[in-house]
Protein backbone atom coordinates (compact mmCIF):
# COMPACT_ATOMS: atom_id res chain seq x y z
CA UNK A 1 0.00 0.00 0.00
CA UNK A 2 1.37 3.59 -0.78
CA UNK A 3 2.81 5.34 2.46
CA UNK A 4 2.95 8.81 3.69
CA UNK A 5 4.61 10.30 6.44
CA UNK A 6 2.37 13.41 8.07
CA UNK A 7 4.67 15.48 9.71
CA UNK A 8 3.03 17.86 12.29
CA UNK A 9 3.74 20.65 14.74
CA UNK A 10 0.81 21.23 17.47
CA UNK A 11 1.20 25.19 17.59
CA UNK A 12 0.67 24.81 13.28
CA UNK A 13 -2.54 26.34 12.65
CA UNK A 14 -1.95 23.98 9.03
CA UNK A 15 -1.12 21.47 10.65
CA UNK A 16 -4.80 21.44 12.28
CA UNK A 17 -6.51 22.11 8.76
CA UNK A 18 -4.60 18.73 7.86
CA UNK A 19 -5.18 17.06 10.81
CA UNK A 20 -8.52 16.90 10.64
CA UNK A 21 -8.83 15.64 6.84
CA UNK A 22 -5.92 12.95 6.33
CA UNK A 23 -7.45 10.38 7.28
CA UNK A 24 -10.81 10.37 5.25
CA UNK A 25 -8.39 12.02 2.39
CA UNK A 26 -6.06 9.43 2.54
CA UNK A 27 -8.67 6.58 3.04
CA UNK A 28 -9.92 7.93 0.13
CA UNK A 29 -7.03 7.35 -2.00
CA UNK A 30 -5.64 4.10 -0.06
CA UNK A 31 -2.35 5.71 1.20
CA UNK A 32 -1.26 4.62 4.55
CA UNK A 33 -0.34 7.59 6.70
CA UNK A 34 1.89 7.37 9.69
CA UNK A 35 1.38 10.28 12.05
CA UNK A 36 4.89 12.01 12.90
CA UNK A 37 5.21 14.99 15.75
CA UNK A 38 8.24 17.04 15.75
CA UNK A 39 9.09 20.74 17.05
CA UNK A 40 9.67 23.50 14.49
CA UNK A 41 11.01 25.79 17.30
CA UNK A 42 14.84 23.96 16.51
CA UNK A 43 14.54 24.10 13.05
CA UNK A 44 12.79 27.99 12.89
CA UNK A 45 16.19 28.65 15.78
CA UNK A 46 18.62 27.35 12.67
CA UNK A 47 16.99 29.92 10.88
CA UNK A 48 17.34 32.61 13.02
CA UNK A 49 13.69 33.15 14.17
CA UNK A 50 12.83 32.72 17.98
CA UNK A 51 9.12 32.28 17.68
CA UNK A 52 6.51 31.66 14.47
CA UNK A 53 7.44 33.65 11.44
CA UNK A 54 3.67 34.77 12.06
CA UNK A 55 4.58 36.49 14.61
CA UNK A 56 7.87 37.86 13.15
CA UNK A 57 6.55 39.09 9.65
CA UNK A 58 2.77 41.00 10.94
CA UNK A 59 1.69 41.39 7.78
CA UNK A 60 1.89 37.28 6.81
CA UNK A 61 0.19 36.98 10.55
CA UNK A 62 -2.85 38.69 9.97
CA UNK A 63 -3.05 36.87 6.36
CA UNK A 64 -2.71 33.73 7.79
CA UNK A 65 -5.74 33.99 10.28
CA UNK A 66 -7.91 35.14 7.51
CA UNK A 67 -6.28 32.65 4.87
CA UNK A 68 -7.29 29.66 7.86
CA UNK A 69 -10.07 31.10 8.87
CA UNK A 70 -11.95 31.12 5.41
CA UNK A 71 -10.81 28.01 4.99
CA UNK A 72 -11.93 26.18 7.87
CA UNK A 73 -15.20 27.93 7.50
CA UNK A 74 -15.67 26.40 4.02
CA UNK A 75 -15.08 22.66 6.08
CA UNK A 76 -16.87 23.42 9.02
CA UNK A 77 -14.31 23.83 11.59
CA UNK A 78 -14.35 26.36 14.34
CA UNK A 79 -11.03 28.66 14.13
CA UNK A 80 -10.00 30.29 17.48
CA UNK A 81 -6.46 31.75 17.82
CA UNK A 82 -5.35 30.31 21.24
CA UNK A 83 -3.02 32.44 23.50
CA UNK A 84 -0.34 32.80 23.33
CA UNK A 85 0.78 31.48 19.82
CA UNK A 86 2.67 30.15 18.94
CA UNK A 87 1.68 27.16 22.10
CA UNK A 88 4.42 25.63 23.46
CA UNK A 89 3.89 22.36 22.18
CA UNK A 90 6.64 20.32 24.05
CA UNK A 91 4.59 18.57 26.65
CA UNK A 92 1.71 17.71 23.64
CA UNK A 93 4.38 16.22 21.37
CA UNK A 94 5.90 13.84 23.97
CA UNK A 95 2.43 12.60 24.75
CA UNK A 96 1.89 12.03 20.67
CA UNK A 97 5.15 10.23 20.52
CA UNK A 98 4.15 8.08 23.16
CA UNK A 99 0.64 7.81 21.14
CA UNK A 100 3.00 6.29 18.38
CA UNK A 101 3.74 3.49 19.75
CA UNK A 102 0.81 2.87 21.40
CA UNK A 103 -1.34 3.50 18.50
CA UNK A 104 -3.45 6.00 19.92
CA UNK A 105 -1.47 9.12 18.42
CA UNK A 106 -4.22 10.01 15.56
CA UNK A 107 -7.40 10.51 18.17
CA UNK A 108 -5.00 12.21 20.70
CA UNK A 109 -3.71 14.48 18.18
CA UNK A 110 -6.55 15.58 16.78
CA UNK A 111 -8.29 16.33 20.24
CA UNK A 112 -4.95 18.68 20.69
CA UNK A 113 -5.64 20.56 17.76
CA UNK A 114 -9.00 20.83 18.44
CA UNK A 115 -8.91 22.03 22.21
CA UNK A 116 -5.97 24.77 20.69
CA UNK A 117 -7.81 26.32 17.97
CA UNK A 118 -11.43 25.17 18.47
CA UNK A 119 -11.87 25.40 21.78
CA UNK A 120 -9.15 28.17 22.22
CA UNK A 121 -7.27 26.49 25.33
CA UNK A 122 -3.26 26.53 26.01
CA UNK A 123 -2.06 23.29 25.27
CA UNK A 124 0.83 23.68 27.41
CA UNK A 125 -1.67 23.69 30.30
CA UNK A 126 -1.25 19.87 32.16
CA UNK A 127 -4.89 20.14 32.54
CA UNK A 128 -5.99 20.32 29.16
CA UNK A 129 -3.91 17.52 28.21
CA UNK A 130 -5.19 15.51 31.17
CA UNK A 131 -8.93 16.19 30.02
CA UNK A 132 -7.82 14.75 26.72
CA UNK A 133 -5.93 11.64 27.66
CA UNK A 134 -8.98 11.33 29.67
CA UNK A 135 -11.43 11.98 26.99
CA UNK A 136 -9.85 8.97 24.80
CA UNK A 137 -10.18 6.33 27.84
CA UNK A 138 -6.25 6.56 28.28
CA UNK A 139 -4.68 6.57 32.09
CA UNK A 140 -3.46 10.24 32.23
CA UNK A 141 -1.02 9.81 35.29
CA UNK A 142 1.07 6.66 33.77
CA UNK A 143 1.43 8.78 30.36
CA UNK A 144 2.12 11.57 31.74
CA UNK A 145 4.99 9.79 33.95
CA UNK A 146 5.84 7.77 30.30
CA UNK A 147 5.80 11.19 28.01
CA UNK A 148 9.02 11.92 30.72
CA UNK A 149 10.97 9.30 30.42
CA UNK A 150 14.77 9.91 28.73
CA UNK A 151 14.04 7.07 25.74
CA UNK A 152 10.31 9.60 24.58
CA UNK A 153 12.55 12.78 25.23
CA UNK A 154 15.03 11.10 22.95
CA UNK A 155 12.72 10.19 20.51
CA UNK A 156 11.09 13.44 19.98
CA UNK A 157 14.36 15.14 19.64
CA UNK A 158 15.64 12.40 17.08
CA UNK A 159 12.30 13.24 14.93
CA UNK A 160 12.87 16.53 15.01
CA UNK A 161 16.60 16.04 13.89
CA UNK A 162 15.40 13.67 11.09
CA UNK A 163 12.18 16.47 9.67
CA UNK A 164 15.51 18.93 9.56
CA UNK A 165 17.41 16.00 7.44
CA UNK A 166 14.70 16.04 5.25
CA UNK A 167 14.70 19.17 4.44
CA UNK A 168 11.53 19.99 6.27
CA UNK A 169 11.24 23.70 7.03
CA UNK A 170 7.53 24.56 8.08
CA UNK A 171 4.24 22.12 8.93
CA UNK A 172 2.34 20.32 8.23
CA UNK A 173 5.00 18.69 5.41
CA UNK A 174 3.99 15.36 4.04
CA UNK A 175 6.52 13.06 2.69
CA UNK A 176 6.22 10.26 0.66
CA UNK A 177 8.58 6.96 0.30
CA UNK A 178 10.80 8.29 -2.48
CA UNK A 179 11.76 11.11 -0.03
CA UNK A 180 9.74 14.26 -1.89
CA UNK A 181 8.67 17.24 0.20
CA UNK A 182 5.16 18.33 0.23
CA UNK A 183 4.46 21.22 1.77
CA UNK A 184 1.58 22.63 3.21
CA UNK A 185 -1.91 21.74 4.22
CA UNK A 186 -2.84 22.69 0.25
CA UNK A 187 -0.40 19.91 -0.60
CA UNK A 188 -2.27 17.28 0.68
CA UNK A 189 -3.59 16.13 -2.55
CA UNK A 190 -0.32 16.07 -4.72
CA UNK A 191 1.09 14.17 -1.80
CA UNK A 192 -1.28 11.30 -2.12
CA UNK A 193 -1.42 11.10 -5.71
CA UNK A 194 2.70 11.26 -5.62
CA UNK A 195 2.64 8.31 -3.03
CA UNK A 196 0.42 6.64 -5.37
CA UNK A 197 2.44 6.82 -8.20
CA UNK A 198 5.71 6.19 -6.84
CA UNK A 199 4.63 3.31 -4.39
CA UNK B 1 -19.06 41.70 -13.89
CA UNK B 2 -16.90 40.49 -10.95
CA UNK B 3 -13.44 41.76 -10.81
CA UNK B 4 -9.83 40.83 -9.33
CA UNK B 5 -6.40 42.57 -9.05
CA UNK B 6 -3.99 39.93 -10.01
CA UNK B 7 -0.44 41.34 -8.42
CA UNK B 8 2.50 39.86 -9.41
CA UNK B 9 6.49 40.49 -9.50
CA UNK B 10 8.72 39.36 -12.49
CA UNK B 11 11.27 37.97 -10.51
CA UNK B 12 8.72 35.79 -8.54
CA UNK B 13 8.22 31.93 -9.97
CA UNK B 14 4.80 31.23 -8.41
CA UNK B 15 4.04 34.61 -10.52
CA UNK B 16 4.86 32.88 -13.35
CA UNK B 17 2.51 29.65 -12.49
CA UNK B 18 -0.71 32.44 -11.74
CA UNK B 19 0.20 34.47 -15.42
CA UNK B 20 0.36 31.57 -17.58
CA UNK B 21 -3.19 30.12 -16.22
CA UNK B 22 -5.06 33.16 -14.74
CA UNK B 23 -6.31 34.68 -18.45
CA UNK B 24 -7.94 31.09 -19.11
CA UNK B 25 -9.15 30.41 -15.21
CA UNK B 26 -10.65 33.90 -15.20
CA UNK B 27 -12.82 33.60 -18.12
CA UNK B 28 -13.86 30.39 -17.10
CA UNK B 29 -14.75 32.05 -13.90
CA UNK B 30 -16.19 34.68 -15.84
CA UNK B 31 -14.05 37.34 -13.32
CA UNK B 32 -12.13 40.40 -15.14
CA UNK B 33 -8.73 40.32 -14.43
CA UNK B 34 -6.41 43.40 -14.23
CA UNK B 35 -2.67 43.26 -14.41
CA UNK B 36 -0.85 44.83 -11.53
CA UNK B 37 2.98 44.75 -11.72
CA UNK B 38 4.88 45.72 -8.66
CA UNK B 39 8.29 45.16 -6.86
CA UNK B 40 8.63 42.62 -4.10
CA UNK B 41 12.21 44.50 -2.92
CA UNK B 42 10.68 47.34 -1.00
CA UNK B 43 8.37 44.99 0.83
CA UNK B 44 11.09 42.47 1.32
CA UNK B 45 13.17 45.00 2.68
CA UNK B 46 10.57 46.42 4.85
CA UNK B 47 10.90 42.89 6.57
CA UNK B 48 14.57 43.02 6.68
CA UNK B 49 15.38 41.37 3.81
CA UNK B 50 17.64 41.67 1.12
CA UNK B 51 17.36 39.48 -1.13
CA UNK B 52 14.25 36.36 -1.94
CA UNK B 53 13.36 34.17 1.25
CA UNK B 54 14.29 31.71 -1.02
CA UNK B 55 18.23 32.14 -0.86
CA UNK B 56 18.62 33.21 2.95
CA UNK B 57 16.53 30.29 3.82
CA UNK B 58 18.08 27.49 1.49
CA UNK B 59 15.81 24.16 2.56
CA UNK B 60 12.65 26.85 1.27
CA UNK B 61 14.85 27.72 -1.74
CA UNK B 62 15.46 23.90 -2.39
CA UNK B 63 11.58 23.43 -1.86
CA UNK B 64 9.96 26.01 -3.76
CA UNK B 65 12.10 24.47 -6.89
CA UNK B 66 11.27 20.95 -6.54
CA UNK B 67 7.38 22.65 -6.13
CA UNK B 68 6.80 24.79 -8.72
CA UNK B 69 9.05 22.09 -11.12
CA UNK B 70 6.39 19.80 -10.64
CA UNK B 71 3.24 22.07 -10.76
CA UNK B 72 4.58 23.78 -13.55
CA UNK B 73 5.40 19.97 -15.37
CA UNK B 74 1.68 18.80 -14.51
CA UNK B 75 0.68 21.66 -16.49
CA UNK B 76 2.34 20.85 -19.41
CA UNK B 77 5.29 24.05 -18.57
CA UNK B 78 8.72 24.56 -18.68
CA UNK B 79 10.63 25.71 -15.57
CA UNK B 80 14.16 26.78 -15.61
CA UNK B 81 16.00 28.65 -13.02
CA UNK B 82 17.78 31.93 -14.00
CA UNK B 83 20.97 33.37 -13.10
CA UNK B 84 20.78 35.32 -11.25
CA UNK B 85 17.71 34.46 -9.33
CA UNK B 86 15.87 36.74 -8.27
CA UNK B 87 16.06 38.54 -11.16
CA UNK B 88 16.99 42.13 -11.52
CA UNK B 89 12.63 43.00 -12.61
CA UNK B 90 12.62 46.59 -12.40
CA UNK B 91 12.77 47.30 -16.25
CA UNK B 92 10.30 44.82 -16.78
CA UNK B 93 7.94 46.17 -14.33
CA UNK B 94 8.24 49.94 -15.81
CA UNK B 95 7.60 48.38 -19.16
CA UNK B 96 4.25 46.89 -18.10
CA UNK B 97 3.27 49.92 -16.00
CA UNK B 98 3.35 51.40 -19.97
CA UNK B 99 1.71 48.09 -20.55
CA UNK B 100 -0.95 48.67 -18.44
CA UNK B 101 -1.84 51.58 -20.10
CA UNK B 102 -2.02 51.03 -23.19
CA UNK B 103 -4.01 47.30 -23.23
CA UNK B 104 -0.66 45.04 -23.91
CA UNK B 105 0.29 44.29 -20.45
CA UNK B 106 -1.21 40.74 -20.25
CA UNK B 107 1.09 39.40 -23.73
CA UNK B 108 3.80 41.29 -22.51
CA UNK B 109 3.76 39.72 -18.73
CA UNK B 110 3.75 36.28 -20.21
CA UNK B 111 6.46 37.23 -22.74
CA UNK B 112 8.67 38.10 -19.89
CA UNK B 113 7.80 35.32 -17.15
CA UNK B 114 8.39 32.74 -20.40
CA UNK B 115 11.81 34.55 -21.39
CA UNK B 116 12.71 34.11 -17.67
CA UNK B 117 11.58 31.13 -16.33
CA UNK B 118 11.12 28.99 -19.62
CA UNK B 119 14.49 29.91 -21.64
CA UNK B 120 16.52 30.86 -19.04
CA UNK B 121 16.73 34.14 -20.10
CA UNK B 122 18.15 37.41 -17.69
CA UNK B 123 14.93 39.78 -17.76
CA UNK B 124 17.51 42.77 -16.70
CA UNK B 125 19.10 42.68 -20.09
CA UNK B 126 17.41 45.26 -22.45
CA UNK B 127 18.32 42.93 -25.57
CA UNK B 128 15.67 40.73 -23.88
CA UNK B 129 13.31 43.22 -23.16
CA UNK B 130 13.32 44.79 -26.72
CA UNK B 131 12.92 41.29 -28.34
CA UNK B 132 9.69 40.64 -26.16
CA UNK B 133 8.60 44.23 -27.20
CA UNK B 134 9.64 43.58 -31.03
CA UNK B 135 7.78 40.24 -31.09
CA UNK B 136 4.67 41.81 -29.82
CA UNK B 137 4.57 44.39 -32.57
CA UNK B 138 5.69 47.07 -30.50
CA UNK B 139 8.02 49.99 -30.69
CA UNK B 140 10.60 49.24 -27.88
CA UNK B 141 12.76 52.25 -28.44
CA UNK B 142 10.03 54.66 -27.62
CA UNK B 143 8.53 52.17 -25.54
CA UNK B 144 11.60 52.05 -23.11
CA UNK B 145 11.96 56.26 -23.02
CA UNK B 146 8.74 56.15 -22.04
CA UNK B 147 9.45 53.31 -19.47
CA UNK B 148 11.90 56.09 -17.99
CA UNK B 149 9.82 58.88 -17.77
CA UNK B 150 9.15 60.26 -14.34
CA UNK B 151 6.00 59.57 -14.17
CA UNK B 152 5.89 55.45 -15.36
CA UNK B 153 8.59 55.61 -12.25
CA UNK B 154 5.90 57.46 -9.84
CA UNK B 155 3.46 54.97 -10.78
CA UNK B 156 5.08 52.07 -10.03
CA UNK B 157 6.59 52.99 -6.64
CA UNK B 158 3.02 54.11 -6.16
CA UNK B 159 2.15 50.52 -6.93
CA UNK B 160 3.93 49.35 -4.64
CA UNK B 161 2.89 51.01 -1.78
CA UNK B 162 -0.57 50.11 -2.24
CA UNK B 163 0.14 46.41 -2.20
CA UNK B 164 2.49 47.41 0.91
CA UNK B 165 -1.10 49.33 2.55
CA UNK B 166 -3.03 46.20 1.14
CA UNK B 167 -1.24 44.05 3.73
CA UNK B 168 0.65 42.51 0.67
CA UNK B 169 4.03 40.78 1.55
CA UNK B 170 4.85 38.01 -1.16
CA UNK B 171 3.88 37.33 -4.62
CA UNK B 172 1.41 36.18 -6.50
CA UNK B 173 -1.41 38.13 -4.25
CA UNK B 174 -5.21 38.29 -5.91
CA UNK B 175 -7.08 41.11 -4.19
CA UNK B 176 -11.15 41.14 -4.87
CA UNK B 177 -12.49 44.65 -4.51
CA UNK B 178 -13.92 44.07 -1.13
CA UNK B 179 -9.93 44.04 -0.13
CA UNK B 180 -9.73 40.37 0.28
CA UNK B 181 -6.31 39.00 -0.01
CA UNK B 182 -5.07 35.37 -1.66
CA UNK B 183 -1.66 34.98 -1.30
CA UNK B 184 -0.26 32.19 -4.08
CA UNK B 185 -1.10 30.40 -7.09
CA UNK B 186 -2.62 27.51 -5.05
CA UNK B 187 -4.93 30.17 -3.70
CA UNK B 188 -6.35 31.32 -7.12
CA UNK B 189 -9.32 28.93 -7.54
CA UNK B 190 -10.47 30.52 -4.43
CA UNK B 191 -10.00 33.98 -5.47
CA UNK B 192 -12.10 34.03 -8.12
CA UNK B 193 -14.92 32.16 -5.79
CA UNK B 194 -14.78 35.19 -3.61
CA UNK B 195 -15.00 37.82 -6.52
CA UNK B 196 -17.76 36.17 -7.84
CA UNK B 197 -19.49 36.20 -4.35
CA UNK B 198 -19.22 39.16 -3.20
CA UNK B 199 -19.14 41.77 -6.22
Amino acid sequence: MPRLTFWYEFASTYSYLSAMRIEAAAALADVDVTWQPFLLGPIFKAQGWTTSPFNIYPAKGRYMMRDVGRIAAARGLAFLMPEPFPANALKAARLAVVGTLEGWVAPFSKAVFEAEFAQELDIADEAVLRDILTGLGLDAPSLFARSGEPEIKEQLRTATAEAEALGIFGAPTFVTSDRELFWGDDRLELALAHAKQNS
